[in-house]
């Protein structure tokens, strides 16, 4: 079934800066987890800027908050640039997820941000670090 | 005149890194050049990835090295994502440039990386720094 068509939420600077950084924070968390448990593997953030290093043979994810579109930009070495707005969800969805209303949505398919690190990297923003790929204690 | 079709030039990956690594370089030079003279402006490079930041109403470029391509990654806030390849110019643009026998070409139009930055940016990698911008002393 076709996904709905869905817009951009009218947020303001101050609303999409935090929008943005609280996503970016929950990635970065995530993503240096990973990287203790990976050797090839090198996460920095700066100035809104996120490079993940998988090295010579994957290559370099860029992720950036582009603030004149109140968007967050992805370069991926395995599926090239995409731009993702923030949208807010419908009720349905909003349940599932009690920490967030909306999400960063790539608005030509709908497919959001949180999707394509699970699919390509294999890591879920929308869990507690721990809750996956761990071993037990 | 429509440009000529432009290939890749086969390079390994060790001439790669050589000649990224020294585009990266020049550009980071000219950059942190446009820097000193612009309030609103930070270039940052580290692990292959360039950022420059021209804060809240332009938005941030991103340029970075993807090894496993071969290529330089461009984001730009203004033109949106390229990824350029490094082609060796024929004998007659050879000529005009003694340094460079090639150039990082975005291979759909055949426009070059450098090409770009002096368009939007206004910065002329070709050129050495101080030709051009600079108050006379």
């Amino acid at each position: 079934t076709p996904k709905p068509i869905q817009t951009p939420a009218e947020i303001t600077d101050s609303e999409y800066h935090a929008l943005a950084d609280e996503y970016m924070d929950r990635l970065l968390h995530h993503l240096e987890d990973l990287a203790e448990r990976r050797s090839e593997m090198d996460v920095e953030y700066s100035a809104g800027v996120m490079t993940v290093d998988f090295g010579q043979d994957t290559g370099t994810y860029v992720i950036n908050k582009q603030p004149p579109n109140k968007q967050i930009w992805l370069s991926s070495p395995m599926s090239g640039p995409k731009r993702y707005d923030y949208v807010v969800l419908g009720e349905g969805q909003h349940e599932k997820q009690d920490t967030a209303a909306g999400d960063w949505v790539y608005l030509r398919d709908g497919t959001t941000l949180s999707e394509l690190f699970k699919k390509e990297i294999g890591v879920d923003i929308s869990m507690s670090i721990g809750q996956y790929g761990e071993q037990p204690h």
